[in-house]
């Protein structure tokens, strides 16, 4: 079925993205994200839904972690770190947002496919996690057509967002051992009132 | 126009709320909020948003205050408070929240019409808000066939709804003034992130 | 008590809000809400939540109506309507918003205290809504030092967020008048699912 | 490192939910989707974020489709359908919500691990998806006891959680080809809003 095609797909880019992690970045990720006084964590759209699924398992770790442009969100201050997820790493919100974080001396971490881009150059960390790059996104073109599909299987920034999700579910494994914590540990920190 | 009335007859439910308010009822709100290692705020539709709005501004005041359903609200525990709004008190959400925050041992204070609700039976404390009563819907129903009008200016819950966002800016007041704090103080903690 | 004296001032806005309501304005705003394909609305902080509250209503009234930000938000084109919310008129997220809505042609209502502000210039038709203003600010700072209390009693921007949310309770008031809806109306299309 | 590892085991986890996929199910699901008037989406916590994605892939789409529990969420009717997510099939307020929707004659789909749990009988269509199942917690806590590693590295319901969001992903791809929609389509009804 397609499904299982698009599945496979999917499968391949996370596979890439495991590949290529940079253990040091990951050592700094995991020092800033532990250091901070307050974590702040932003994404748009469907990286936004990545970003909330992250900084549930942040507070479930005790980390101490508010989601931009939720209720309770207080002011970002000079021990704080922003965490920012953009596969463009030019989503405007997002980049006023690491601007305003800067300029109040926050740390921030970027998530993005484009090192480049004008989030990585405000960033003091990037993690560069790999989305549909324009020569994919020809290769796939030429396999479609033999295959006489003309459509991609992970539409948008699919790719980007699902590897970012599962990129940071590995790095939740990564601060429980870390930090020391089990998984009764979370689980005594999540909502009861569901 | 209409619109003039219709503000009217909000300003009418509102004044009838100011002049109905129990200062001990108050006294004992303000120690709850105050003394609640994390306060929990709840309410579902508009009574949801009237609840963000108080949530926000708790938040600015430095209390630790967490909104049902929203990303990073942990376990609600022994210490805690949870302040639910709810016009009917039926809300069934509502009340499996107020349930399950009872078992855990912490403290329930309900904003509704309806003291003997499920809801009010559930709490600790009662702050009774006037919505729109059925003698007052006849009342309205008599008055609008004069004007030869037949739908009520403010409907649904419209009136509990707003007559308890502006009575919880009057809690913040209270609490502004109990806790010394400024308007600086709050200006600190608002989100610079927007 | 403190609360009844903040009630009383918010009260004093609206009133003041109401009295001033210029009734073509309104008439040009029931018709644009009503003639968009979709209304767009956008607030941030506890204007977003006054922006909801109105939303939903409109729902209620079967007006297709999008709030930034949620998950089923489309595209916004040129048989569509933005309607933006903000005090200063100054938000840059909301100015963004506004410029790109522009852009593609979509009607745009700024709901401001300023109507000098980047947002209220970018505006088809200007709700004005006061707020407090800074000659408020120092009057109220004489009577607060002669009552010997210093702070405001309805703090950053609550007097432009209540009486805005009142406003546009009016608003829906005239919507139903001219709409010819009835309560039953409203509570047919309310969720039914909390 | 740990994460590589962590990202392994939710590979392995999706490629058996992908091997288990049952090609009927997946046609009438789409159907389901495909045929109702509006399609309603709830999930709680971490999964309610999964839905969110699914949701806003639907609106790419051109489907009619709402959260439960966002602002402009109406009432659900008999030509609706409701799709719900829960791992273990048992979060009260989604069986209350499979409930009323199901007195509302609605259609229902589950996503749940547990096809005997109170949900899934509730539902006119189950789509199986593992999540991490007692044995393999057992198998897994021998695996970590032999690595001298004691917490497993997918916490909670990470492995329900991440496979629905693939699957999902998979089952927008084969509703993509069903309904002829190309990636250009996708993008001309992406929000331009942030």
């Amino acid at each position: 079925m397609i499904l299982n095609e698009a599945i496979d797909e999917i499968i391949d880019n996370i596979q890439e993205v495991s590949s290529e992690i940079d253990s040091e970045s990951i050592m700094q990720m995991l020092d800033m994200l532990i250091d901070a006084k307050n974590v702040f964590i932003i994404g748009l759209g469907r990286s936004g839904l990545v970003a909330r699924a992250f900084a549930m398992r942040l507070m479930h770790l005790g980390i101490s972690v508010y989601v931009v442009g939720e209720t309770i969100t207080p002011a970002i201050n000079s021990d704080d770190c922003l965490l920012a997820i953009s596969g463009s790493g030019e989503t405007s919100f997002i980049i006023s947002t690491a601007k305003t974080s800067k300029n109040r001396n926050a740390k921030i971490i970027a998530v993005t496919s484009y090192d480049d881009s004008t989030l990585g150059k405000l960033s003091d960390l990037i993690i560069h996690i790999k989305g549909r790059t324009k020569i994919d996104s020809e290769k796939d073109y030429i396999k479609r057509q033999i295959n006489g599909r003309h459509q991609p299987l992970a539409p948008l920034g699919t790719l980007f967002e699902v590897s970012t999700l599962i990129f940071l579910e590995g790095v939740i494994a990564e601060l429980m051992n870390k930090m020391g914590k089990t998984e009764a540990d979370l689980k005594a920190r999540h909502t009861v009132l569901e």
